[in-house]
């Protein structure tokens, strides 16, 4: 793509009104427009990031068997109602102007309720379970202080998976199944997270889990054993900090501040009792489905992963999540069209490039949007590179420059996505 | 796919409620789930039929320079009332519980008056224009019947195209391109549209054009020439019924009910004077930004699919959309370990297979759902053909089965994506 198409310009000046790091920069570089508290546009560049973290997404929840769909976000009364979740404040209602005193409609902020009502039409039979679906949704949740970026928005992605299963056995057969899934997805989006056990709900079996990334600017603690892996949330946590870890005996437990990126639910049998979800068993006697739910806020995962790749210039994007893997400058007027084409063989051979060939844009501010967008590659063609039929490459995380031919570049620049 | 693990399962009952030959077949196969009136969950069925929408709109929205990106579905009340529709009827509000009176958001029915004003940090110079920029987002529109199913919706997938211009002459140059960009969608998508001159709004340069679809079912009346392609929208008719064509001369208007796909405005500068989107042309002087908007309702595509393809026993896809390519069917369970080794072969060359290996189905139920489904190529593999290592194929749009061995069906089933 070329620079000077792109819809998006960086700004040099920090938005007004941000805290978090990600935020500054998403914000900076033209990732995201803040419309509103906690309301985000994914501007091009954010949604090329967006759609890469869905593909990884995709296809770890295929693996295990996930079906996708696409719930609605105006959920009616009567379904929230049935589960006694009507009148909970997270909630964002809906109503047609002039009947404010009567909404009818509750913007979805999670889709157990609608959905169990739902299977009510498919699921009949031991035979027709266990079964697993999900969608990525647009969710509304009234956070009072939105001040967290895309951490914590009003109106957000999330991938939500729900599982139905005849037994609790089966379940947390399903449940290891998807804790693995979703270390795969963390992993390949270059977050090391913490299993960590959290408090149960109302609608919940028991304990639930949540995959917390250590960071500063989490509004969660957590304490944590790095020896073992093992993690507590300071709501449930048994664990003190300092002390020798009760898991492994290994080392001593730490604390720290983390943001939770995803979390898992074994909701049990409560949506189905609420909604009429029952099936028959291998004896023919009417049970109730149980069910379990899953989520990844994406958007706030975008962001996880520029809190955690970033350094005091910009943003680090892992190649596995970057909106384009080479940024290509053209730094001398003079070497324009040799530049050109260069950009459209490496375009032309697969290469997802950001070519800057920006008219009127300094060296320095060349390299300094470089350094904010964070492309994995940076390469500069240069009169004197130009001389030795070679071209100066950079990765975002180094500090050295290579020289290479154009080989080796596009060597270097075929994309590696971590699996 | 193996069919008995699929969430959904076919009605044989036609659903309460609903006209459009489009929404029962939908909602019978397993498509669609109707959750409130004019609200609908695209179930896996459905949501591999949008996939395949989506991929084709995106190829041809990219061709034309459209930069993908995601704006949110809450609009503050302060960008609407900046362009005078904070108080059109056609809008959900949304507020938090307890601020009934005072709600901020509106539900995003379009996406003018919040793309302007981010566009104001983008867009300065001549040298920034032109740009176009889309998503494919769900909009919410307070629709007063919402009785035709998907055809209409409360809550709909629309993609929406803006473009940003100097002039006005480079926006009709765009219009024309976008024009053939849609074309080839609705070609893609094997539907025949009619080019429909239409009434201009309050916020347009002149006349807007509608992509319309004849179709009984249709909300929308016009006039047309089967000879040159010419029509114009009663709304606006200068054409009579019976009458010479005004355009062509050589053949007689027809008059008939028809279904909106998709239609273009050129907005003129009314969105950039409201917003304040003004930029420096080559002399420096301030001028307005020129736009233009560009919808096609994705939901509504799909249903429209399904009113003009579909038979008396069901749907039947065009292969450019079908959910599975191949649908095969286990008649005989004597066959089932040949069959299952069959369907796994397809699959592992790239086949999209659909396998009903249901226990205790009837061969007549396997029959009737095929149908219903509407999968291009049904599969057949009896103890008959098995003993001459063939197989039975049938196109759901044709009457005779044909017997071809392995090689051959597999060359049959080969997506063949319309271009």
């Amino acid at each position: 793509m070329y620079q000077s198409r792109l819809f998006t310009k960086t700004m040099r000046e920090e938005p007004s009104g941000e805290i978090a790091a990600s935020a500054i920069l998403l914000e900076r570089g033209g990732f995201a427009f803040k419309n509103s508290a906690g309301v985000y546009t994914l501007l091009p560049l954010g949604w090329r990031v967006i759609e890469r973290i869905n593909t990884i997404v995709r296809e770890e929840m295929n693996a295990i068997g996930g079906q996708e769909m696409l719930m609605p976000a105006l959920i009616e009364r009567r379904y929230m109602e049935a589960t006694g979740r009507w009148n909970m404040d997270v909630g964002f209602r809906a109503h047609v102007r002039g009947e404010e005193d009567e909404a009818q409609f509750v913007l979805g902020w999670s889709h157990e309720d609608i959905l169990a009502a739902m299977a009510v039409r498919f699921i009949n039979s031991y035979r027709d379970l266990p079964l697993a679906v999900y969608q990525i949704q647009t969710k509304f949740r009234n956070e009072a202080r939105a001040k967290s970026g895309l951490l914590r928005g009003r109106e957000f992605m999330m991938k939500d998976l729900y599982s139905f299963h005849a037994t609790q056995e089966d379940l947390f057969r399903y449940y290891a199944e998807v804790r693995k899934a979703y270390e795969s997805v963390f992993h390949r989006c270059s977050l090391e997270t913490y299993y960590t056990l959290a408090g149960g709900g109302v609608f919940t079996l028991q304990n639930t889990h949540e995959f917390q990334v250590l960071s500063d600017i989490g509004e969660d603690t957590i304490f944590f054993c790095k020896a073992c892996g093992y993690a507590e949330n300071d709501e449930v946590a048994t664990l003190k900090e300092g002390a020798v870890c009760t898991q492994c005996g290994a080392a001593a437990v730490q604390k720290g501040k983390s943001i939770e990126v995803g979390n898992i639910f074994p909701l049990g049998t409560k949506y189905a009792q609420a909604t009429g979800l029952f099936f028959a068993d291998e004896r023919g006697e009417k049970k109730p489905v149980v069910m379990g739910s899953y989520g990844i806020g994406i958007s706030r995962l975008m962001a996880t992963v520029v809190e955690i790749h970033r350094d005091e210039r910009g943003i680090v994007w892992p190649e596995s999540l970057a909106p384009f893997t080479a940024h290509l400058l053209l730094l001398d007027e003079s070497q324009r069209s040799e530049t050109d084409a260069l950009y459209r063989r490496l375009r032309d051979c697969g290469i997802a490039v950001l070519y800057d060939e920006r008219q009127g844009v300094s060296a320095g501010e060349r390299f300094a949007d470089a350094d904010l967008l964070g492309i994995p590659y940076r390469v500069v063609a240069s009169k004197k590179t130009a001389a030795l039929h070679k071209y100066e490459v950079k990765r975002r995380d180094e500090q050295q420059e290579r020289l290479v031919e154009e080989s080796a570049l596009r060597e270097i620049c075929r994309t590696k996505q971590q699996k």
